[in-house]
């Protein structure tokens, strides 16, 4: 980073220039640890101050529970709401287990309503009940009524906070009600918007007004002149991965939200977008390798018991496949090279279809592979694996040649692996379109199907044709 | 969906509520199949200009070569250049070969200046040439000093177009700066923006105002008494990773991005970064299963190729767990129940450190997991993997026991199967760790170490401890 000159605006603070990220944090997290450790509170205090909610958030969640405890011992009163919505959920609980449930419901009012419902909803139920009554009812009616929507629905993911202007106004008429709506202690608009909402007297929106088209209208130019009207009104009933998905297909900001009467009840905002198309990342990343929920918060049991039904269901398909080892064991008695070959088939056939299977379920749920070119897909994963199947054949079939000095076994793996190959092409492409089409999410049942088909498979080809041929 | 009744405002076409996405795609996709077999060009027109630009693309995406063909010869010149920007690279490259270099030059010019960067980026060399000179002279110049940043940094997503105002302007003579230039023709602001930049006389960002910051304020406010000071400037060379971490940890809509001489230059914008984000998410998300890039819609000899390395590193490591195997070749000749049972826990192994790793790696990617609590996470993963190993060899020594009825070779197969998930839990927490402090993607290089690892591991103890105990 250069050095900056002086500026000619005495009065503002040097603005910082990020940047890499990374090494910053380890260094905060070094002073806070160092600070926590040495007792210095008015040094934590300063140096929380200095950073941003989501970085203390960060910290918070990075120390470990002992440190965790201590510093919210130390400056837990003067922490910012902001902090509690950023944090992890299992973080937040263990937080909220040493607060009162007033303490609590304050913080909660300061959030914007969309965070207070996240938190709010994420408590268990006596808590949340006893949080609930601690605040005054219009906020409590507002989290209950956005409680009411199904989970991960846009009702829930909404902020209620919006700011409407009926078909009869003008762009001056707007801009001034805007500033007579923030004068004074009482501001009544979103902390920051992007859009203004048109709306009839029946409270249907007509259309919406990004303000950077607000701003470059005229005084007297009518609403319903400059605003959009091609709406792509979101129901409050929406699921959520289908908001982030029209949300990215539109490069939408922000999209406003109708109940069953068709009423605008709210809006979504790119923000809370962005958070779902983490988690929705996450759950497809953590469901293909057999794990329910990011975890890394929670207690070692808990891990435990979540990840222990996947591996149960592993034992399952890993004891089949020693069935079909099983049904050989003539064959592997005579034949020792075979018990140290048959596990390089398995092996290839389950990486092969483990590709496929990735950029299935990725293209899947970036909807690029549906029914139109499902079969394309599915044909050109099988050319692929076959032609992979041969490349691998000729070389693991030599190999196993020279190792045993024994051609026919060389032969015999070769087969198995193109066999094995072409079927884990197959397997990999079709398993999840069939999953999908039976409503089973492809990413969280994909991959124990696949093994199942690549190591039965791969088993049986090589140590079948071994069988027929060699004894 | 509910029914509509009639609108009080007769002059609005009906907002469509949109419900869940999938679907109506599915539909179109057929009913513009069926257009094009029909040879009806009038009709697949019409389909096709109800269409959102972003859908065009899909459907493009989703049709086979022949029908994309037919598709662009009919309605290629009427296609809004946005579908070009929305299509993926493949896909684009095959229709730019039908077009002459001036024809995608002015398809190009006619985008914003990012999304113009991004595909000229994406061109062959000599294609990129014969493009960038049937540009006019300005156009080429700001595609060329983009292009002249490093790839996947933040000059390479930024817009070039943004409204600056001097420290010494009110919000009126703003206001009134953007009713004049969105003026006449030539409407000289960006399409649409989130922020207006405070800039000093050397160009250098002193602070950013929101829209909705702006229009609350009154006329005679001075700009310097409402905009945003604590500014997150962005460097152009910041990579596009860091980019979206810091626009997810702030909620950001819109940020400054800087040269050395810290001048401003442009503004990376939210849409740009979801983008990104998607990116990083696929990038990791295939990485961990040996894919190097999405290749749907790559020509199958591409793919086999890209997959081949993987499998082909794979083949070593599958080669070397054999050879670990025909250590014990005497072992295996004498107890065939060996054979047998040796995949399960190899398997489990591989199962049980997949689940961690891909915690780890996902937490890694989110900057949860850092040095700061590395220790911690490993010994938690560790712990889950004794817990979830005594279990597993319980289960699967009761099964072996009985299933071969002999005692033994159930508690030889549980005394190995808590050893491998150990180190299943160590190695998939430490790997991704080890890479990463050695500069390495943790995503890329990984799952191959850790099967390596865990085929070993598994062989090599219950092989091992049957060959000391057994025989």
């Amino acid at each position: 980073m250069s050095e900056r000159p002086d500026d000619t605006l005495e009065m503002e603070p040097a603005a910082k220039v990020e940047d890499v990220a990374e090494p910053e944090h380890d260094e905060v997290d070094a002073a806070v640890i160092a600070a926590l450790d040495t007792g210095d509170t008015a040094g934590l205090k300063e140096l929380v101050d200095g950073l941003h909610y989501a970085d203390v958030a960060d910290i918070v969640e990075r120390l470990n529970p002992d440190r965790r405890e201590q510093l919210l011992t130390e400056i837990g009163p003067d922490m910012a709401p902001d902090v509690l919505a950023e944090l992890d959920e299992t973080v937040r609980e263990e937080i909220f287990e040493a607060m009162a449930p007033e303490q609590i419901a304050a913080h909660v009012q300061e959030l914007d309503s969309d965070d207070a419902v996240e938190i709010v909803n994420q408590m268990e139920a006596p808590e949340q009940q006893k949080v609930l009554e601690a605040m005054p009812a219009p906020d409590r009616r507002l989290i209950e009524q956005s409680l009411s929507y199904p989970e991960e629905s846009a009702g829930r993911l909404m902020q209620r906070e919006i700011v409407t202007v009926p078909t009869h106004w003008t762009v001056g008429q707007t801009i001034d009600f805007m500033r007579q709506a923030a004068e004074g202690d009482d501001d009544i608009l979103p902390g920051s918007f992007y859009d203004i909402f048109v709306v009839d007297p029946m409270h249907k929106p007509v259309g919406t007004i990004h303000l950077s088209h607000l701003l470059r209208a005229k005084r007297p130019v009518k609403v319903t002149d400059i605003m959009e009207t091609e709406l792509k009104l979101i129901s409050v009933t929406m699921d959520q991965e289908d908001v982030a998905f029209l949300f990215r297909q539109r490069d939408l900001v922000s999209a406003p939200v109708v109940d069953e009467a068709q009423r605008l009840v709210g809006a979504i905002t790119i923000d809370d977008v962005v958070d779902v198309i983490h988690e929705e990342h996450e759950e497809d990343m953590l469901a293909l390798a057999g794990v329910g929920e990011d975890d890394l918060y929670d207690a070692a049991i808990d891990t435990t018991k979540a990840r222990f039904r996947w591996l149960l269901v592993n034992l399952f398909t890993a004891i089949l496949a020693s069935l079909v080892i099983g049904l050989f064991a003539t064959t592997l008695e005579q034949i020792v090279a075979l018990a140290i070959l048959m596990p390089i088939v398995a092996s290839m056939g389950g990486n092969a279809g483990t590709q496929t299977l990735t950029v299935a379920v990725r293209a899947m749920a970036m909807r690029e592979l549906t029914s139109t070119n499902a079969y394309r897909v599915i044909g050109k994963e099988v050319l692929v694996g076959a032609i992979n199947g041969v490349l691998f054949a000729v070389i693991t079939g030599a190999i196993a040649w020279f190792w045993f000095d024994a051609p026919q076994i060389g032969l015999i793996i070769g087969l198995a692996m193109i066999i094995n190959m072409v079927i884990a092409g197959l397997a990999g492409a079709a398993i999840p379109l069939v999953l999908d089409r039976f409503g089973v999410d492809p990413a969280i049942a994909s991959s124990v199907f696949l093994t199942t088909v690549t190591d039965v498979v791969g088993f049986f080809a090589f140590l079948g044709l071994a069988a027929l041929f060699l004894l």
